[in-house]
């Protein structure tokens, strides 16, 4: 028996389902199963099986054997449905021919429309319609597209005259406009139109040397070659390059009946919400229009009207809703939006269109939403019982929190607003104020009350611009990438920040900024969206969603899923504050260095030059002792915060040199209180000069080059770690190592750790006192050889920025200059600094897991670059089984719910795998032990680590095991 | 029956031989196999072998059972040699106790001597030798000796006092010597001597709670005991880890009869060469000193005097040769020689003692020898049939080449000399000259005969300077890694050059620079040992050995052996000659921007600022197509220079600004030249300034973000080429994209290569015109996903610096300011920019290889980074199975020398692994077919790639496999 390629569906009756999407593709599979759902009114139709699509491949580009038969069974079906015929002389059903894949590809394939009008079609349409005019225009799309996709396209004829043939049927068009002197299509009249449809005839023979077929059959069998065919496009194949879809899948091929919404006042089309998607109100809310098709409703040609009373506005007041024009389809509509939203537990987008007073869906599917609207409604539907608990969790983006933890702006106001130019969006949300371009500015201008909000533009910042980017609304940099410093303070901060915004051309001396020949000058207002990455002139209005209720409910939700832990990357007493308050289970990064900026720290800071200009180990060491009392300080006050939680202290990581003061003041402050000129001063600083500071003197190495540089910090943060012990706090620090790259350099200053905790533990007189000594992997070479640095390291923490960095060669300070071209092209898919590239560097950190785990199998991992609050590398490292990811505070909700939603993800996974018996029998006795629920949520993290080896790379996997082996 | 433990030697027989390394040590093993030959006299003795160490440590560090019976029969063996007998009244045997591991670990574990003296043995021993100073010397060493290393170290006995007990035995003898005014030990009385020995027994007993044993079988199992503990000791543990020698290997004891050189007149010892290790002259060769100990000859307190008369020169002329001196004791040690050399056919380093007119032979190994000799050595032993050609070549090491193919300080001088400072040895060779400051003067002072020959010194050199550099006999630079600007340039040259003299502070203003206080100014003469990174004072005589026609002899041979190709770095027709008169087959890096540095190419740089600073890519192709007709040109000679070898061309790779003016005559040239002002230069060259440029806007990315670059550089490529294929050269161009990390770079760039090509054929009317595009290996990203890369690219070559820097994290222009703690304190072994490193870096080169063959099984690969001349790495490189290396011309003889090592190295080993006949039954079978030297000789290749794969982390394997199934 032949293959079952054809699926037909009409109202209450489909042959297929919605989890049929690889045969049926995503449109066939969703049209298939809202016929399913009884009293929703569809235009019937058939789906052609990707599989077809494959079988036509792979039979030299003919359709099938018995597919033909197959689809003219579909077409009885259809037509008794509609009660219509394809080709009928008196009342003709026309057809439309889409593409729908597995996968959507949006305006990536073929369609062909109003398929089956003929000259022999053409007379029963009018008269049946009594439109004249709609029918001839029909006619004439249809010719434009069919000559176009089915004709040179698919058949691939090669049309005479140079240009496609659609190009050369508008010319004709154009020129019949031209000579009427008609603007709009619309202007065109019934005459012109059969003589157009004449012309295009005549064009069409001669051009491509074949006529135009006058058959509804040869046009249906053309316009599913044509949509086979275009699956194997050029864009087509691009497009999935670049998406990463197969391309054996193939393409489904969906032939439905077609309906119009634009014959006449009794005719009308809209689309429609069973809910609110801005704020998640629970109202069904649309738009429509009468006598229209599809398109003039988004077009924004005519002004759309209000589906219903209850969602008018003050701008939509004085326009008729369709539940007052068309109250009984209105009704029905309702009827069905009700039962499509409870049938797919979730809001719907809905496309309708009403022919001559008959409703018809044409298409059903979740509705996009903003976060606050996905909070709202994730919430309202778990009240409501339409969801789960867990499935309400999944309802929401993770980045989509970003808009309830900061102020946005208005998104109306947004569209409307004059866009000065782009940049990356560095850190989110919305802020405006006046330009300012130096960081002393932004605190006078404050200070002065000479503007409320300021914003703080620069070439790139360095932390001497710490207190003015403090004192900023926000910050605009014209170079840098997404962890460039102003980036990484920014986002620590929560604050709203564009970075690497490269048509703003700044003079600081002018304090004017050129982008594109529009110039700014200081003082003038600019909106920023950190979240976009977009620069506004003017002052927008804002939308502060930070004290909905119900969005701290859905936090506390979150904390039900603790598979991974998530901290955060904070290194005040204040941030570790702000990191609990938004549910960060300790400190993955606190970085010793930050202790140096900002306000309060102009002392820490100055000793801390002193240090770095020393010469010899002796001035070096006067200068750490000074600096070693507010180091231990401001670590207790920390690790005091956080009492109860891990706190991991990096060493000082970053070169010397960008301590080193550059302006006057500082250099002059420095040299008197060092007792050396100035010159000297400026010669020092320069002798730290390096010409790749990222990959020179820094982390551990500066550690290895000054021992005395590690037993001071090491001190501080061990003493300060025994007094909190002696007051009765539990505190066991997390000492880190940065930067390495060999095991030596661990086991060097593991020597100098171990030695000043024996002398603090004498000091204190404590018997007991933990500490762990672990390490960053940021290193490639680290990663490789993970092995060997976890039969040191008591843990791990991924230091994916420069993992990145080195893993491609990127400087995040430089890559603006180039990273523009690799994404329009294409050549990435995305930023690797934003979500980590899993391919690549998500290898080293395979590797640095199970190489490490393969030597100590519990060994504690964690990630702290920035990755550790982009919800996609959250996913990814959930699956590789670390512990914990760390973010900034501000991420840290975002973090959550995707690691959350990771679990959730791999428990749903484990029990589809223990359905099937044979897989998982052992489970299903262990777990038949337990109660159900309990036992599910332990086992939630061993089956997710399970999934994820399986997942991972089994070169990886292999590598491991064989590590341990040795 | 318990394990053989003991092994037995003495002359003419032995239980041991020279392969049972492993069991016996290396010490032990070759006393046994100098036993076995016949006619030589070895104090006789026994091992204990490193089994029953590790048994030992098995036992809770308790003798294993069984050994001590074993060592009693091995004492009876030995007495009977010995004509002694341990512990005898009357003529007593006294013994040594030494280490022998398998590897060396020189210094790293203990020893006792004089074993067997006791209150019962001492009178005999006067009595026998009638030498009572000799023999309380001999005791009071002993005790001292013996107390540290078995009582306080092995048996861990805590000594009162606070100090160690050789520290309080030393004080007392100072005290003696002090009381009675002695400087030297030797002024010391023979009851001096006694006294100080009741003084030591006293203090041991007092010190340590327990008395030094008098028994001399007490003291034998002491000190087996102290050698087994010392395998365990701080210092030995260190060292392995450093080494990477495995902790469980174990110790073999040497227990032997100790012979005296200091018996009186009659006595005498020395050290011999069998050919002169500094010239390799066929001449017996050796120092001796009549009534001394081993360590006198070395110490140097005493002129050793001349063995025979054959070897005698002015200086030593007037004194007595052992020849001389004893000649039949001379000619019984030169028939010894003789039959050594014979029997290791090697040259020999021995040491002998005579005790009262019997000659001893202590020790042979394979002497040490410099270069010349090594050569000189191979060529003489082949002629003399004594070795086989793969012998021969294995017999100097590559490094060794670099004497012979630069002048090189007269080793003799520069042991006397004044040494400055040290840096990093980046240009081989040796120079002097006069310290100029600038290039300009360097250029100068050359020209106008100020000088003959010049020193440049600099803090760092960058493409201005290339002019001076050139002039100057050597390059000395305070900043820089082994690959910096200064070290790389040099190198291609073959000159003389140091850099990363930290030490010295330049100051340019004065003309000055002072090393450590030392101030040397302008025109001051200086020498540079560029091989080892030293820097004296004065002028040093030379040597040249470059004429050496045993030295081409030795070059020639090499060529039979080209399992892996040699190519050249090399950017000019001038070098690409050089590099063929070394032997290279092909150019593996040809730079383009190298076109731009050095004499004659004032213009091309000139149109080359132009590009870089052009505002827009109309300007930019403006000044392309300036640039166009010298690169034509300069490429087409180039590629005819190597007419029939392959070439591959690097497109143009290091961030732009490194070629924009910084001094006021350039950019008022660049001003000039492109009519804009000179403010506008300097802006739009602080525009390219880069925070990290080696991670910046450079290689693929600017022909990514400029494809009119690549256009231009590929036209003048395939121009060129098709030329020389139209004038009937053999020309198959290699176009390589530098800093690829996705496969979509290359894609983008070879679509603009084929374009270009297409264009060329059509051009030049060529039917056929084949070139290659390739791509470095040189990001990580790009090694881990290799396989991609293979899909499109037609080789890769591996630029192992960039991928040591990324690998690492270690700027090679900045890591001067760490290296050298990094080595000093061993946390890294050696220079990875030096010598591939092979566990780490070495990684992802195998995924390189590995994973790109997984889908081109044939992918040529090459390396051309700057390990391409390291012997190491090349040895590494051949056993990843490359199909060759590419390094500076002046390492070519280097390289290959490696290469045909490592095909020699593999060739041995698969003829022991095609011994074994389960292993390789079918190559065996196949190669039985063909004449058998034939077959071996073409199955080295594949089967040296089997062993390299077998030796390869089985992880890289593993993955590899299954990049091919995907």
């Amino acid at each position: 028996m032949a293959k079952k390629y054809v699926y037909s569906f009409s109202q209450g009756k489909a042959d297929g389902r919605a989890d049929m999407k690889n045969l049926l593709g995503g449109k066939g599979a969703n049209l298939a199963e809202m016929c399913n759902i009884p009293g929703i009114p569809v235009p019937a139709g058939f789906t052609i099986t990707t599989e077809c699509c494959t079988d036509y491949y792979a039979h030299k580009a003919r359709f099938p054997e018995g597919m033909m038969e197959q689809v003219e069974k579909g077409m009885k079906i259809m037509e008794k449905a509609m009660g219509r015929k394809f080709g009928d002389t008196k009342d003709p059903l026309l057809l439309s021919c889409r593409s729908g894949a597995r996968e959507s590809m949006p305006g990536m394939m073929e369609t062909v429309l109003n398929v089956g009008l003929c000259s022999a079609t053409i007379p029963g349409l009018i008269a049946k319609t009594g439109n004249e005019r709609f029918v001839y225009d029909s006619y004439r799309r249809l010719m434009m597209m069919y000559s176009d996709v089915v004709m040179e396209k698919a058949e691939g004829i090669e049309p005479k005259g140079g240009h496609g043939i659609r190009l050369q049927l508008e010319h004709i068009m154009d020129e019949l406009k031209d000579k009427n002197g008609y603007k709009a299509d619309t202007a065109m009249t019934v005459e012109d139109l059969k003589d157009l449809c004449e012309a295009f005839k005549v064009k069409i023979k001669s051009s491509l040397g074949k006529s135009f077929p006058d058959d509804p059959w040869e046009q249906l069998k053309g316009g599913i070659g044509a949509v086979f065919k275009s699956w194997n496009g050029k864009r087509a194949i691009a497009y999935r390059n670049i998406e990463g879809i197969p391309h054996d899948w193939g393409t489904a091929v969906n032939v439905q009946a077609m309906v119009f919404g634009n014959m006449g006042e009794t005719s009308a089309t809209g689309v429609a919400f069973t809910r609110n998607p801005a704020n998640g109100e629970r109202k069904f809310f649309g738009e429509y229009l009468v006598n229209a098709q599809g398109e003039d409703v988004v077009a924004g040609i005519r002004t759309p009207e209000p589906i219903n009373e209850a969602t008018k506005n003050e701008h939509t007041a004085h326009l008729i809703s369709l539940e007052k024009k068309m109250p009984r389809l209105y009704d029905q509509l309702d009827e069905i939006q009700k039962k499509l939203e409870k049938h797919y537990k979730n809001m719907q987008d809905l496309e309708f269109t009403i022919q001559e007073n008959k409703l018809w869906m044409l298409q059903t599917r979740n509705g996009k939403r903003t976060g606050i609207a996905a909070v709202n409604m994730a919430m309202d539907m778990l009240e409501e019982r339409l969801i789960d608990l867990e499935t309400a969790l999944t309802r929401v983006k993770p980045v989509q929190l970003d808009e309830l933890l900061h102020p946005v702006i208005d998104p109306v106001a947004e569209k409307k607003a004059d866009l000065l130019g782009k940049g990356l969006p560095a850190g989110p949300g919305g802020a405006f104020g006046a330009l300012v371009f130096t960081a002393e500015d932004a605190v006078k201008w404050v200070r002065d009350g000479k503007a409320k909000n300021v914003i703080l533009i620069r070439e790139e910042t360095n932390p001497e611009d710490i207190e003015g980017m403090r004192a900023a609304q926000g910050i605009l940099t014209a170079r840098g990438g997404m962890t460039s410093h102003a980036a990484l303070v920014a986002r620590g901060w929560g604050k709203c920040c564009i970075v690497g915004a490269a048509d703003f051309e700044i003079d600081v001396t002018t304090r004017t900024v050129t982008i594109k020949g529009r110039i700014l000058k200081e003082g003038d207002i600019v909106t920023l969206n950190g979240t976009k990455g977009c620069v506004y002139s003017g002052a927008l209005p804002m939308i502060d969603a930070t004290e909905n209720p119900r969005f701290k409910a859905f936090l506390s939700l979150i904390d039900r899923y603790k598979g991974m832990k998530v901290r955060a990357n904070a290194d005040t007493p204040k941030d570790a504050a702000v990191a609990r308050a938004f549910g960060a289970e300790g400190i993955g990064l606190f970085r010793i260095e930050h202790m140096f900026y900002g306000e309060g720290s102009e002392q820490s800071l100055g000793f801390l030059r002193q240090m770095i200009m020393s010469n010899g180990s002796g001035e070096r060491k006067e200068a750490l002792d000074k600096l070693f009392p507010s180091m231990k300080k401001d670590l207790k006050d920390t690790m005091k915060a956080m009492a109860g939680f891990p706190v991991t202290i990096r060493l000082l990581d970053p070169p010397l040199h960008e301590f080193v003061p550059t302006k006057p003041d500082g250099q002059d402050d420095l040299a008197r209180a060092m007792g050396i000129s100035i010159d000297e001063v400026k010669k020092r600083g320069e002798g730290l000069h390096e010409v790749n500071p990222m990959l020179g003197h820094r982390g551990v190495r500066l550690g290895i080059t000054y021992p005395e540089l590690t037993e001071m910090q090491v001190r501080a943060i061990l003493e300060a770690g025994a007094e909190l012990v002696k007051e009765g706090t539990k505190v066991v620090p997390e000492i880190m190592i940065p930067v390495t790259c060999t095991v030596n350099e661990l086991k060097d200053q593991q020597a100098i750790v171990d030695e000043v905790a024996a002398d603090v533990k004498r000091k204190y007189g404590l018997k007991n006192f933990d500490y762990l000594c672990g390490t960053m992997l940021e290193i490639p070479r680290a990663c490789l050889l993970a092995n060997e640095m976890a039969e040191v390291a008591d843990f791990f923490s991924f230091g994916t920025n420069d993992l990145t960095q080195m893993g491609f060669g990127f400087s995040r300070d430089d890559m603006g200059s180039f990273i523009a071209p690799y994404l329009q092209k294409k050549i990435l898919a995305e930023d690797p600094f934003l979500s980590i590239d899993q391919a690549g560097v998500g290898q080293l950190v395979k590797y640095g897991v199970e190489r490490g785990r393969s030597v100590k199998p519990k060994l504690k991992i964690g990630i702290c670059g920035e990755h550790g609050g982009e919800p996609e590398s959250v996913k990814f490292f959930y699956s590789l089984g670390l512990d914990y990811v760390s973010c900034s505070p501000f991420r840290v909700p975002i973090a959550r719910l995707a690691s959350a939603q990771a679990e959730i993800a791999a428990k749903s996974a484990s029990k589809k795998s223990s359905a099937k018996p044979a897989a998982a029998k052992k489970s299903a006795k262990k777990s038949a032990k337990k109660s159900s629920k309990k036992a599910a949520k332990k086992s939630a993290k061993p089956a997710a680590k399970k999934v994820a080896k399986k997942a991972a790379k089994p070169a990886a996997k292999k590598a491991a095991k064989k590590g341990k082996k040795k």
